[in-house]
C-alpha cells in the first residue's frame, strides 16, 4: 500500500485513531501504541474550544510530537442546509486533507484523532475519503460514545434478534415517532436543542417509559436520569437518549 | 454500592469486560487493568470449542487466576423458539449467575469476559440483569464487532444525520427488505445460513450494490468482498454485512 512521492522519499502512513468516548482508560492498546509512534497528531476542534479527542488522548502524546489542529470554520450565521454552509465545510475538509497530505508527502506518519470510533459519525472520515486511496492508511476503531453511555448506566441495550436504530434527534417529530415505534432498541443522538421534540416523539411512539437520558457519557461530570424526569426542552450538554430493547429476555 | 454477605466478609466486585472484536490490541487499557486485578475470570463458551473472548484476552490473564468457564448447554436438537429451548437457556443463565455469585459472596472479584461490547448483543447481560442489583458492578465497554469490521475494511459507515439500523439476518425476507429500504446505513448480523435471504432482501431494497461482506472481522484470517461477489447462500464463518450510508457527503 505504501507509495512514494516524486523526490523518492517514502510517504508517511495515515492512521485514523479512535480515542473512545471520553475516559482515557477506554482507549485501546493499539491507539496508544500508534500515538507513541506518530510524527504528527492531528485533531479537529472548534475555534476557541479545545479538541475533546485531544483531551482524551493527551497523556499518550509523545513529547515533541508535531500537533496539527484542524479548526472548523465559523459557520454559525449560515443555515446548515444552505449551499454557503456546504461550500464552507467542503472547503474546510479540502484544506484539512491538504494539510495532512503535506506531512504525509514529507514522509511523516500522521495520526488523526477521532472521539469514539473514526468511521461512525466521525469527522475523520472526511479525511479518509480524500486520502485513503493515495496513502497507506489504517483505521483503529474505538469504543463509541453510545457504548460508553449504556455501560456507564449499566443498561443492557439490545439482545438476540432485536432491531437497533441509531437516529438523529434533528429528525422531524412524526418521522422520529414512526421510526421509534418500529425499533426494538434505539439510540438518539444530537439531543441538545431537540430534547422537547424527542420527548414528544417518544411519547407518541409509546416509548417514553424506559427511555434514559445520559449527559456527558463517560466524562467526569456525567449525569443520568429517566428522560421523563428531565426538565426543559433543550440541553447544552453532549447527551444521548437510550431506549432499551430486550423485552423478552430469557 | 458494595454489599456484605452474612458472615461479614465484603462481597466481591462484578465487572463485565468487553474484549473488543478479536485483535487483542483492540482491548482497552481499562479492560487490561481489570483483568490484572481479577481474582476470577469467567467466560462463556460452547462445549468443545474454546471461548473467543478468552482467546482475545489470554495474554492479559493473571498467572494463577481462577477461571470459570460457563458452558452453554447443548440445544441443537431444540427449535429456537420452543419452550424447551427457552427453559434450557434460562436454566443455564440461572446456574451461571449462581456460579459467579458464589465467588462474589466469598469476597472474590469476578471479571466476565464478553467479546465486543458487553451490553450490545452480549451474553454478559444475562448475568448483569441477575446480579447487578445485588453486587457492586461495573461494565467496561469494548469495541464492537461491527466497528472492528468497518475499520478493517476502511468503510465510512454513517455520517451527519444518517439513520443506522442493526438488523438480524434471521429476519423474514420481506421484513428485512422493508427495513433496509428505510435505512441510510445498515449492519446485518447473524449472517451464516441466512446469506441467500439477506442477498435477496438487499436486492429487493435496491441496496445490493455497495453492500460489503466481512468474514471473521479483525481476526487473522479475515476476508472482505462485495456481497454480490460472494458465492452460495450460506457461510460457516462469523460474518457481517455492511451497507454504508453517507450518500451526500460534503
Amino acid at each position: 500500500m505504501s507509495a512514494n512521492s516524486m523526490n523518492g522519499t517514502a510517504t508517511g502512513r495515515l492512521t485514523g485513531v479512535g480515542t473512545g468516548p471520553g475516559d482515557p482508560e477506554l482507549m485501546t492498546l493499539k491507539a496508544v501504541r500508534a500515538l507513541a509512534a506518530a510524527d504528527v497528531v492531528a485533531h479537529f476542534a472548534k475555534r476557541g474550544s479545545p479538541s475533546n479527542a485531544r483531551a482524551i488522548a493527551q497523556a499518550h502524546l509523545r513529547p515533541g510530537v508535531i500537533e496539527l489542529p484542524l479548526l472548523y470554520p465559523v459557520t454559525t450565521e449560515l443555515p446548515h442546509r444552505s449551499d454557503a454552509y456546504k461550500d464552507a465545510i467542503t472547503g474546510f475538509y479540502e484544506e484539512a486533507a491538504a494539510a495532512v497530505a503535506a506531512h504525509l508527502d514529507a514522509g511523516r506518519s500522521v495520526c488523526v484523532l477521532s472521539e469514539g470510533d473514526p468511521l461512525f459519525y466521525g469527522s475523520y472520515m472526511h479525511l479518509h475519503v480524500r486520502l485513503a486511496t493515495r496513502y497507506a492508511t489504517e483505521v483503529i476503531p474505538g469504543v463509541t460514545a453510545m457504548s460508553g453511555c449504556w455501560s456507564a448506566v449499566g443498561l443492557p441495550l439490545a439482545q438476540g434478534e432485536d432491531v437497533l436504530m441509531v437516529l438523529p434527534g434533528t429528525m422531524d417529530e412524526a418521522e422520529l415517532a414512526r421510526r421509534l415505534a418500529d425499533a426494538d432498541a434505539a439510540v438518539i443522538m444530537k439531543v441538545g436543542r431537540n430534547l422537547g421534540r424527542i420527548r414528544r416523539a417518544l411519547a407518541k411512539a409509546g416509548r417514553l417509559e424506559g427511555a434514559i437520558y445520559v449527559e456527558r457519557g463517560t466524562m467526569d461530570a456525567s449525569r443520568t436520569l429517566p428522560l421523563s424526569e428531565v426538565d426543559g426542552d433543550a440541553t447544552p450538554y453532549l447527551s444521548l437518549v437510550l431506549t432499551p430493547g430486550w423485552s423478552a429476555r430469557p
